[in-house]
């Protein structure tokens, strides 16, 4: 197996009127950047949330597919008139909005012939060139066009096809992390936490969370590094600096 | 009173590895989403999630302080090293990043001088002219500077501040909206459903959302206008084509 050693990223564009307005809780960020890096090493470096308008589509896509590595969609390929991501991302790359024969097909046979009406055949209308991302839920594909992949806004559906991608993607190098929740304050450690940050910061990243839990405030300090031993090397100090200031370390 | 005409609307930026990464689910998008419609009349037109990085922190600033009517930011304003939300925006609009008198003696006048450390004071540190957001739960305060307004990440407490940035906002329309909740499936109701949208598409935004619940898939068909009254002749139609189907309507 040839060694992963590249970075891969991606970004995430949330296509819908409902999240932003708040009247749904988005879940699908989370799931597929957790998924992306467990199984793919691939990183999520932006997440972007539009409202369904054509304009806003296109112009997000062409930016957003120049500047990473991928681009996941969600939303907006269903069978209503706010449905327009397909179109949308049509008209961004300059090809045909057109009848997928495969992903007709799919649909003629999900639904039988009788009740193939027009609003289901327009999920079969995808970018010219587009190949299919399959559906084990619902029939209704997903696809990939160049390096942006479209996926359904609801969250069983998305998660019932994000394996699905996978033939799509190369791999990259996958960040690992480690969580240490401390029984202290934010402002106990800070300085001492900068300096260890700084010593290694070409190769781990170590965020500061602060967090409630049984009535008692903490902070979780979270390391990630493409390098599990580079990973260890900061832990060990931070597991010094803890036991130096008698820190209690919350066990999860 | 003076009566309100103008539409007013805002971004989200969301600065934080955490989110990206999946580890934490966003909660401030839908929250802060909702108050600045229901209490201010302002609509979120785009959310970004980006990472603690300065250039990006930057260069994000910048374009969305011009595009929208006011940035909400959250996250990033902390004692830690990854808290580079306040430079980095002293960075973007080109002014000294300093002690900000009023916020300096309200952190020293809550920890008192003694356990005032250097991660504390930190948090006084703001772009030069920034005006605070009083910070209700744990007094590190949020700021404004021209149309960008810095709030924690943390929900609880960002929760508890929102109330103290209305005077600094301009009101705007209200979004007024209703939820038709049908048990029936999306294509059965796209066509007629497309028709009433491009006959109000100047005055409503119809947008349709399937879900499962109690084991039944059903679609939300969510109504948005600025006036009620165009609302209701919308929602008029709506119950027209609901009962010319017999679609059973699910009472919430």
């Amino acid at each position: 197996m040839k060694k992963i050693t590249k970075k891969v990223n991606a970004a995430i564009l949330i296509i819908g009127n409902e999240i932003l307005s708040g009247r749904t809780q988005d879940k699908n960020i989370s799931f597929i950047s957790q998924w992306l890096n467990a199984k793919c090493g691939i990183s999520v470096n932006e997440v972007r949330i539009i409202p369904d308008d054509e304009k806003k589509i296109i112009e997000n896509i062409l930016i957003l597919s120049k500047k990473f590595n991928y681009v996941f969609t969600t939303g907006g390929i269903g069978p209503t008139h706010d449905d327009i991501t397909a179109q949308s991302i049509s008209k961004a790359f300059k090809v045909k909005y057109e009848y997928h024969k495969e992903a007709y097909a799919i649909l003629e046979k999900y639904y039988g012939k009788k009740k193939f009406n027009d609003g289901r055949k327009k999920m079969a209308k995808l970018p010219r060139g587009a190949k299919l991302i399959y559906n084990p839920s619902s029939a209704a594909p997903g696809f990939i066009i160049k390096n942006v992949l479209s996926l359904p806004g609801v969250p069983s559906i998305l998660n019932s096809m994000i394996e699905n991608t996978k033939r799509y993607l190369v791999k990259g190098l996958k960040v690992h992390s480690k969580t240490l929740n401390l029984y202290t304050v934010e402002s106990n450690i800070s300085k001492q936490l900068g300096l260890i940050q700084k010593k290694y910061k070409k190769f781990v990243d170590i965020g500061s969370y602060p967090f409630f839990r049984l009535g008692k405030i903490g902070v979780a300090i979270v390391t990630r590094s493409n390098s599990i031993s580079k990973l260890n090397i900061v832990n060990k100090e931070l597991i010094s600096l803890v036991k130096f200031k008698k820190i209690q370390i919350l066990k999860i």
